[in-house]
């Protein structure tokens, strides 16, 4: 090991450390804070911001690096893989001028209290001024940072390391075109509302039988927690501590559960990183659009299949005997594959939800270009609603005001989230290939040997490898839409019996 | 405002931002932390430890002071508090050598675990050479600090800033030989079990009842929580978010409410501390003593009175129907007012408490001193406790390896507890003139002027006054234990009818 490289990992240490106490910071925030510590809270992550910075623009990190730059063939992929990643945090901290980061800051806290009133009043006109403001800091931080082909590309390469929008672009396209195409063959012929689970649910009943799915799944209750909070989500402080929020529905058993499986497929990939290599890149998640292809895969390709409702079905049928004691595996599977577009994304169903996510990638990268003025977005929102999801949008609450994203300043966050259901399918492919008895596996409850597949293929190599590498070497494919497409398509067909 | 001062309250919010992160971490690992998160958390807060000492010890913090330290004549009274303040954590941050804080931080991580096993075995001899250790670390702490005339002195001012060994002795001793001959007198005329409050008494009933109380002696929900720990605390992450934790037991209602009062006490002090100056040394808590006075006052002299009797008692009754719909004014008075020397320092009655104190002061003195060996404590302790509580102690457990302080270091913490005993009967002499109509407040669950009275002269002052200044101003006399000795003096005769 180099001399400049033992002593970077002391440097590495302390900024993931760091990290992880600001992690706790913000899960802290939605779930235990009372209302009357926010501002108290903005001070500690400010103060916690202020301070990685620090210790990113550092003058010895830099010098540290510029000794390590030149001799990088002679460090093992461990080694390479920290320099890079801490080369790419510094690049971005120091291009970055502090000014334009707390200004950034400034404009997205006065424009999340508009939004969420512009939202309530749906009065775009209002939001629409504070947007134009927060799209201008963008474009300086795009020049500033001066990433890939075009000013979009800084934004994306935030969240997803290494992605460039021209490579995005035709994937997304013929993605486009083979969703919107299913959607008219499928018409309203799985929109059944599925009302075979209706009635009222106990909450802590549901929290018992939550606990007990993600249990079997995998998730190590030793090293993280489940909790409620209004949006779910998931945080890791760092290595066994992983946690959880879901969000519980009188209504229903199967909004709660599907969040939970959703946020523990991304709980089980961080339960899964490389714990040999704590508190440096490498034991971190490489990228935005894998983390939520582990997610969607346990949402979507396990949660939504018909082995697993063989499993699950019996399960509710126990634990809501008066309401659901008629339950079939038939019923359950078809309550989870309803068809049926809806202005609101978080709502959406497997077809249409990507269509969600290309409509805001055009839009937000028009913004960034310049090519599109922020007063003009509502418009073009309706007109490609109606284009890609045969959805007649008449408000700004359930249409360009829905998402709290732009709000934030997160541009070029959403292909992520497309980028998440495009790798599950190219891995969901392959475990079928691997696993040939998943169906039969998932049907008992077993999914130790799909949790050791992605382990062994996915999770314990952390940001070893690029999103992109990863992708190519677990399925030896690059980035492609097909599977993902003839994925829906199969299970579309076979439930509407064609 | 000089410019030197207008430089330093930055750094003052950057160090006390970080401080409410840390408490943070240490609030989350007793109420949520999973276990598997214990060697991240470890790492978390040696992270942000190591920043603060850092920042402590810049030289640049440095020049600012040196540039104050000659004109603090010309600072009003925040700002020389201020200054006076972070003089005193920077001299403590220069003076130890990070090995020394770092040989520490190690010993009392290893003591820490021998000590479980020691408490559970009984057995000293495993403990002993470990505390030895600590002992011998402790000694270079004072020795580099050299705060006062003698060594423990300096442990003793880290938690209460100005405190003196020699001033305490002759104060302490006075209140040994008053309560030694009150316990004489009692004997075990006020040692009834309490019985009348046995049963089962249902945890979701307890927590309403107690949120009921909180609520009631002001404690502000909106700027904090209630939960459950293992070992009540309070903890404060700054302006608006103070948190205690309780512990309830299902055989009575009055521990966890105790527990609730005595924290409760605690953070009606901290919710009260004046925000205007937020993230700045004035805004703190000013010593130990000062912070217990402030939970005993509501623990003991509000809740252990008759008066607050007279108003919880038909609540209690309320809220258990079942177990205790007979229970009268005079049963819950003498309950909470029973007196049984107990070998266990945190189940002591009022009378003995500080005779425990008392005996681990001069224990640990003598330690630090080096005129008592570790191996030696147990006896001398088994001593003490047969003079001072009448209590023949025949095993380790229930003695000198019952409380957690020494193997955590914190060596100078225990008069602090005799401190607020004592400060909080000459604040209630004070209250009762201010205050005449006090006991008919009470009675009647009115804790507003009470409560209005703490925060003007004790609450809103921070650390604008040293501990003993704020005493002298308060009440017009330094520390004394006559007032401690009368009330208890007054209460128990009356009690025993004499």
């Amino acid at each position: 090991m180099s001399d400049a490289y033992r002593k970077l990992i002391p440097r590495l240490q302390q900024l993931y450390r760091l990290g992880g106490a600001m992690s706790l910071l913000g899960w802290d925030q939605e779930v235990a804070m009372p209302p009357g510590g926010a501002r108290t809270r903005a001070g500690h992550r400010g103060a916690l911001a202020g301070i990685v910075h620090e210790k990113l623009v550092a003058p010895e990190l830099g010098s540290l690096l510029d000794d390590l730059a030149p001799a990088m063939e002679e460090l093992d992929q461990i080694a390479r893989a920290n320099v890079r990643e801490v080369m790419r945090m510094r690049r971005r901290a120091v291009r970055l001028p502090a000014d334009l980061v707390r200004e950034q800051a400034e404009a997205a806290a006065m424009a999340h209290g508009e939004w969420v009133s512009a939202r309530r009043d749906d009065d775009w006109n209002r939001f629409s001024p504070y947007l134009h403001r927060l799209v201008a800091l963008k474009q300086q931080e795009a020049s500033f940072l001066a990433i890939g082909d075009e000013p979009y590309d800084s934004l994306l390469d935030d969240y997803e390391p290494g992605a460039r929008t021209a490579t995005l672009l035709p994937v997304f396209a013929a993605l486009r075109r083979a969703l919107t195409d299913l959607l008219d063959r499928l018409g309203d012929r799985l929109a059944e509302n599925g009302s075979i689970l209706s009635g009222t649910f106990d909450i802590s009943r549901q929290d018992d039988l939550n606990r007990r799915v993600l249990t079997a799944i995998g998730f190590d209750f030793d090293q993280g927690r489940l909790d409620s909070s209004a949006h779910p989500f998931t945080e890791s402080m760092g290595c066994g501590d992983v946690r959880i929020t879901t969000r519980y529905s009188t209504d229903s058993p199967l909004s709660g559960l599907f969040s939970s499986l959703h946020e523990g497929g991304h709980a089980l990939y961080e339960q899964g990183l490389p714990s040999d290599h704590r508190d440096t890149p490498v034991c971190q998640p490489v990228s935005l659009g894998i983390h939520e292809s582990q997610s969607r895969l346990w949402e979507n390709f396990v949660g939504r299949s018909r082995a697993f409702c063989r499993w699950l079905a019996p399960m509710l049928r126990e634990v809501f005997p008066t309401h659901l004691d008629e339950l079939t595996v038939d019923d359950l599977y078809r309550a989870v594959n309803v068809i049926a577009p809806n202005p609101i994304r978080i709502e959406a169903d497997e077809v249409s939800y990507n269509l969600h996510i290309i409509l805001r990638l055009e839009i937000e990268r028009a913004m960034i270009s310049g090519e599109l003025a922020c007063d003009d977005v509502p418009a073009l929102w309706r007109q490609k609603a109606r284009e890609y999801l045969q959805l007649s949008i008449t408000d700004d609450r359930t249409g360009a005001l829905q998402d709290i994203h732009w709000c934030t300043g997160s541009f070029g966050y959403f292909p992520t989230y497309t980028l998440g259901n495009l790798y599950a399918a190219m891995f969901w492919q392959t475990v079928r290939r691997d696993l040939p008895d998943i169906d039969l596996d998932l049907a008992a409850g077993r999914f130790g040997d799909l949790l050791g597949w992605l382990r062994r293929v996915i999770h314990s190599r952390g940001s070893m490898l690029t999103a992109g590498d990863l992708c190519r070497e677990v399925t030896g494919e690059d980035l492609d839409a097909a599977p993902f497409i003839a994925y829906l398509e199969g299970k579309y067909e076979e439930l509407c019996g064609t």
